[in-house]
């Protein structure tokens, strides 16, 4: 099943929520914590119990090379645990000249096989052209995030009037010639998803930000459906699979899961 | 031997060039390529030739992460070679939200035992805290880069007057609290970096750029000499470590390294 397909069909159900398996061996339950392949045990949890209600996941690179070849062992056995019809996200903010970023788009969509990626745009096209060309991989670029750091450049004004964000997502939208462009949009803002919900929609969006950090998901499904748009995807990390840290955190996180769903069920029917 | 200690006293000695390992199995000599520890062996003899003459290493992590759990297993028996006493940058460009920036930043420095890193700087200050914590690391700060696609964002200009890399060079500078900063700017751009030589005075600046991608030792080395700043680390790959094919090609490395040093000491002298 290609990419953009496993996507867009979980999207035109009306699941939108993308689980974060951001799993860090000091959170997850304690009975896991001194097990070798603790990390790995938890995963296939989570994802055997969410992968019905599931559009996506995600899974943050980080925590994995920090353990160095080991980790890295964990995430090759963990992606081999995905199921063929969920799409993937490897979420691992790359972006680096040319020749280098072929090398991080052969490891990204041909090692690890991830279904996409996340970009940092401030290198440019050139830089990032190494990922587009993967034809059937769905490319999220950082626009607007969702930490406070946002302030520092991404929301800088620049002489044309626009905000730096507001720049990076116009290129994403001019480089977006085979269709597997999207950006990343910290649903703390609000507003600014607003005004720019428009300029979105040749574009995938990813949003973080729900959940630990604030974001809300009404606000964020009530602004796409409004605008008749079902391309978005939104976070949810740790709210989700560390809601339960005994031995029933799989079917917690589940049922959190569902409950996400039925958030948005109501916006779209309402 | 502290990692600022190394940087300082090589750099001191006039020794600026830094060894880009960008070890591809497709361009290493061809005796090699087959061999399942070809890229070890190549690193090592190239260490060896050049450890004296160097001023730092710089690792491509997408060169080893390409080849999974077998490439992250050469990197950290690459690491393992590196001399005591040379200064090794971890060439990640990462950056992310301040959790997982701290995952990032114990796989660098704590994991892999890199003496500095890349970062990306589109996400702000939050998102770099974690590797500034380290205070005898050297971070360096994508500013201004070699690639064409420097023109898409880093050349935009802001409201201020400023372009956005200036503002990231301002930023670096607030940000120096514990001395431990550093920028990256392209050897390709010769004027700009006559333009922001008195702002890059308190930073580290790392320079790629020359040899293969048409930036000029000379005019680097004159810009800094000139303005009595010895602060800076010239980047070659390609130049030094694939410019013979065959096995003699780490003397190969080696001379063209000490004629790199020599061209800087005529500038030094002049």
């Amino acid at each position: 099943m290609k990419s953009v397909e496993k996507l867009t069909k979980r999207l035109e159900e009306g699941k939108h929520i993308c689980i974060g398996l951001d799993s860090d061996r000091n959170k997850i339950p304690e009975y896991l914590r001194n097990d070798e392949d603790g990390i790995l045990k938890f995963n296939r949890n989570i994802i055997e119990s969410t992968k019905e209600d599931v559009c996506a996941y995600k899974i943050n690179l980080a925590f994995y090379e920090k353990e160095g070849k080991k980790g890295i062992d964990a995430l090759e056995r963990t992606m081999d645990l995905m199921p063929e019809d969920v799409f993937v996200i490897g979420d691992a903010k790359r972006g680096d000249i040319g020749n280098t970023s072929e090398m991080y788009a052969y490891s990204i969509f041909e090692h690890f096989l991830f279904d996409s990626v996340t970009l940092h745009p401030y290198m440019g096209y050139d830089s990032l052209l190494p990922f587009f060309e993967y034809e059937d991989k769905i490319n999220f670029i950082l626009a607007l995030t969702s930490n406070a750091g946002s302030l520092d450049f991404e929301k800088l004004k620049l002489d044309s009037g626009k905000y730096l964000y507001q720049e990076v997502i116009n290129k994403a939208v001019q480089w977006n010639t085979k269709n597997n462009l999207g950006v990343v949009f910290g649903a703390t803002n609000p507003i600014e998803l607003k005004e720019e919900i428009d300029a979105l929609k040749s574009l995938f969006v990813l949003l973080p930000g729900v959940g630990a950090q604030g974001g809300s998901l009404e606000d964020v499904a009530s602004t796409f459906y409004s605008a008749g748009n079902k391309k978005f995807l939104v976070n949810v990390s740790r709210a989700i699979i560390y809601s339960d840290s005994t031995e029933n955190f799989a079917s917690s996180a589940s049922e959190n899961l569902k409950n996400y769903n039925q958030k948005i069920k109501i916006i779209v029917n309402a």
